[in-house]
Order: structure tokens, then sequence, then C-alpha cells
């Protein structure tokens, strides 16, 4: 994630120095374009890009050696570091980050000066955080490319308890149910399987430590989601209203979840894609041609035959108008 | 459910009546090409398309006004119905079916003859039913296009408890947490959230149903995951080790779905794409003229930005050339 940033400000021709505890990694930044060894003289700005556990005195270590640098770090959890720079000198010119961006890769092979383009950007200013420092980081995520959104550390630890690290467990926990099945059972998945379970194939490393980091939140997360877990055990089979209720207050849930263009409504229509090169393309020459926008996308396929079911979410107002066009062009479609 | 199999069966100029509790279902399937008003005359097949809570009623009704048909059932419950039909005549004729398809609508409007192809289509046959019964249902899920895959009732309510209703309670659960949080908290919500969520929107009526019929084995499934939760409540901030193990044996469930191909690892290449119509089809076409098969493909939008982020999966091995194409072709490409 350093190298992408690196790469990021660069195309903006900012001096980027880069510096890490394998000196490999700095020449293979060095390669890709993301700046030069460093340090060397006084930076401006130090942003802190290493695992978890190392944030807080990693940024403590930055702000005594630079006393002139504002500090930052990209960890994903906030208030740890938060707490370990109120403590220490130079804590005005800390502001800490959390770019809401990655790949299941890391390194800095994996590094795209894109990663961060569209993506949300937490900025999370302490009570000893300078005007400065806050503005500076706003800047950082602005030429990155990100949408900058400001909260405290603790607000920010429990957004990321609720919508990603409270999320990733339960994925967890779905597939780790798998293990006991015979093979059979697991023919019979479908696409609501995957989708659950995706997340649960992340680096197990990274995100144990980010766990480790943010284990109040989390816990208590948990413990609320237990108490409806327990709930719905004593209803089910006895008193469907109440599983009932407990299904509506799911999907009314989702329902709170941003939507890409402001809310508006979106219909899937489903069409079968031979699976060979070539065939998505045709379809989305097709739509294209069409003049209707598809929104989102998603490809599944089908057991024991070459084909896939591809699901396309356009405008609710326009899903009938693509199933006609594409239908009269020959594709297998339905809504 | 039943108009799309009545389709299906039309394209293969079977005879096929219609007969709904509802009138109006009827003409709509018939103007669809579904097939003709019936019963009239004695039917060599009869398939109990109704909701949930009137599957058992109805299959014992048809084996009785039909004695010389075979009758099977669509249900998403397979023990309920096949405990019902074995104490009344005519079990012998019975095999019960569950195809795994569905589209969020319901109703005759909502059907598509396509609607079974390649996907899995579980055939339940009781210790009472024939052999022809079973040779029956076998045809018809090969006449629809799906994969037959036989199971006792027991063992099919035991996998879909494992593989569908468990994964679809623990995404209503992530998305009940969502109601009590600020927006903002929202905001930060990435791709992973909306994964292990999107199933909580569906129908909840018919889930209502559905975990009513299938009560006991999707109970002993949460009851099991309520154990592993509260080994990772207990284990958070003090045993990471034991956090690590639950991620390590979530991680590795997942790798026991099966593949799309046959278990190929496959690599994920990301793009960015402008947000307008032709965007896509575009990034197809070079995607097709780069010879790569692109076997998953989902789109993703930025905030505050009028451009996608789409994820392309490729085999591993063709990944790095599939990002050189698309980074020669000008295209914003990462790994």
């Amino acid at each position: 994630m350093g190298t992408s940033l690196a790469l990021a400000l660069r195309e903006h021709d900012i001096d980027v120095q880069l510096s890490d505890v394998r000196a490999e990694n700095v020449d293979t930044a060095v390669s890709l374009g993301a700046g030069r060894p460093g340090p060397e003289g006084a930076p401006g700005l130090v942003v802190v890009a290493v695992p978890p556990s190392a944030v807080s005195e990693t940024v403590v270590a930055a702000l005594r050696e630079w006393p002139e640098a504002i500090v930052t770090d990209l960890s994903s959890v906030k208030s740890e570091p938060g707490r370990a720079v109120a403590e220490s000198d130079g804590a005005a010119r800390y502001a800490g980050s959390h770019p809401m961006a990655g790949s299941e890769r890391s390194g800095p092979l994996a590094a795209s000066g894109q990663l961060f383009e569209g993506r949300a950007w937490a900025v999370t200013p302490g009570s000893s955080s300078g005007r400065r420092a806050v503005e500076v980081v706003h800047e950082l995520a602005r030429l990155a490319g990100a949408a900058a959104i400001e909260m405290d550390a603790a607000e920010h630890d429990q957004a990321v308890a609720l919508v990603s690290h409270l999320p990733h467990l339960l994925s967890v926990l779905a597939a780790s149910q798998l293990h006991d099945a015979p093979s059979a059972y697991l023919e019979l998945a479908g696409p609501g399987l995957r989708d659950v379970t995706r997340v649960a194939g992340s680096d197990t490393w990274l995100w144990q430590q980010i766990l480790s980091g943010n284990a109040e939140p989390v816990r208590s997360r948990l413990e609320s989601v237990r108490d409806e877990l327990d709930a719905l055990i004593a209803a089910l089979g006895s008193n469907p209203a109440a599983v009932g209720n407990a299904l509506t207050r799911g999907k009314s849930g989702t329902e709170l979840i941003p939507g890409k263009h402001g809310g508006t409504a979106t219909a899937s229509v489903f069409v079968q894609v031979p699976d060979r090169p070539g065939s998505l393309s045709t379809l989305m020459t097709h739509a294209k041609d069409s003049g209707i926008n598809v929104e989102d996308f998603r490809i599944e396929h089908g057991l024991d035959r070459p084909i896939g079911i591809a699901e396309m979410m356009v405008p609710e107002e326009r899903a009938d108008a693509l199933v006609d066009v594409l239908a009269n062009l020959g594709w297998s479609v339905y809504r």
C-alpha cells in the first residue's frame, strides 16, 4: 500500500523518498518508479505503511526523528496509534489515515498508483492533532484520488468493526462450517454461498493483526450478533413471526448501504454466455448498442455446461428494454 | 418457477398443461407460451410448484387424483413432503426435486425457460419411491438443462442448511447490525460488506417459509456456529493464535467450494472503467483480443467519481499477461 501511494504521488511529480526494513523492497519500489531511496534531508510528510503491530512505534519514532514533518499512517485500526502518539512529543503533527483500498496481494510488486481512485479514505485526527496535520492528510487523500471522510479514531474503529471486521468474521464462520460436509453437499452451492464466504479467503496473517488491534469494538459487535443468533435459534421452528422479523430487519439493513448512484433502483437481467473468449465482449457490445448503462455485472459458471450466467444490473426502468434488445440479438435472456 | 419449467419443457415440444389456484396466473403462463390450461385427460407427470407450506398436501392430493402419474415437487426443503408422501397411497410414484435456481422475482411474468440451464438440480427419492419415478425426475432435470444430483431428502436438507440457509442467516445477522450506525460509518463500506449482505436482501416471506420447513437442520448448524462464535469472542484480544486458527479454518473452508473449472486457481485483475455506456464493452473487447478467458467479472463503483473498478478473474498464470495487454491499451490496471 505504501508503494501504491508513492506511485500515486509521483503522478503529481511529488518528490517521494522510500525507506523499508527490507532494502530489496526499496529497490523494487524504485524500479517501479515510486520514488528514490531515502531518507535524505527533512521530509515535509512521513507516511508510515507498516504491518499493524508496528504502526505505533514507527509513528512515534518518525515524529521524533523529523521534528518538522507531518506524520500519518495507513493502518486499518486507528485508536491504538492515536493513543500512543497522544503521549509522545510532536503529537500535533500527527493525524491518522485509513484508505479503504487494498487487494489480497501485498508487497511492492502488487502496487498500483490507481489503488485509491474512487475509494473512501478515513482521516482520523486525535484531540492533539494540529489543523495543519489534518489539512495535509486530507490533501494526501485528494492527491491519491480518494474521497476523504473525517471522523475520530474511536468512531473509525467502531465503523470498521461494523462494516468490515464483523462481516469478515461472519464470512469466516460460514466458511468454517463447510469442513465436515460430504462433497455432494457442496455441489448444491450457489452464488449466495460464494458471496457470503468470499472475504473469508483473504490473508489470515494480516487479518489476525487487524482483529487484535480492534478487539474491543469487534467483540462488542460479535456479542450483539450472538444475542440475535440466540434469539434466532430459540425462534426457529416455534416462532415463525420472530424469524420473519429477523429476516425483515436484515433486509432493511441492506438498504442502508449507500447505493452506487445515490440509491436509484436497479434490476437484474440474466443472460447465458458461452464460456469462451469473446462471448462477454460481444454481449457488452450489444448492451452498449442498446444505450443502456450496465451499472453492475457478475458472471457465474454453470455446472457441467460450457456456459456462464451473466447478471447485468441496470436501472429498473430500462431492464425490460435490455431484455428485448438482447433477445432480438439471439441471446438467452431473462429477468 | 413452475412457469419457467413449463417453458423449458415446451422447447422440447412436450405437451404441458397448467393449473393454478389463481386463474389469471394460468392465463399469463399460457400467453407466454408455457402450455395450455389443464388438467385434461391423465397426465404422465405432475410437477407441484407451490409455496413451501402447501407442498405436502398438494403432492398427496395429486397422487390421489391421478393414480397413473409420476409426481414431483420443486420445493427447497425435502424431508417434510417426503414424510407426508411416505404415509399416503401412491408413494412409489413420487420423487422429490429441488432445482438450485431462482431469481428474486416470482410469478409467471418472471419466468424463463433458461432458468435451470447449467444449475444443479437435487433429486431426492424416498425409501418408497419407485425406480420409474426417480428416472422420470432425472429426465425432467435433464430436459430443463440442469445437472441432476441424487441424494436422500434428509441429506438434501442438511446440505441446503449448510450451503444456503446458514449463509443466508449469517448475511441477515451482518446486515441487521447496520441499523444503529451513523451514516458516516456506512460510507466506509467496501465490496466485502456488499458481498456478505447481498442475500439478506432476498424475499423475506419466502425465506420465512423455507426456514420453517428446515428448522432442525438449520438450528443444528446455527448452534455449531454459536460454539465457534463463543470461542472467537473469548479469544479476541487475549489469544491471537486461536483467532488465527479460526481465520485459517475459514480460509481453508472456502477452498472446499467447487471451482468453476475444476478448481484451477484464478487471480484478480483490477481495471478502472469510466461510468458510461460502452466502457465495459471496450474493456471486454480488449480482453477478448488478448485471447485470455475472463472467468468471472464484477464491477464496483467509486465514491464521488464517475468511474467503476472492474475486477476480472482470469487463470492465475495469465493475469500478468492481461495486465500488460490492458496497460498497453491505456487502461489503468493493477493486480
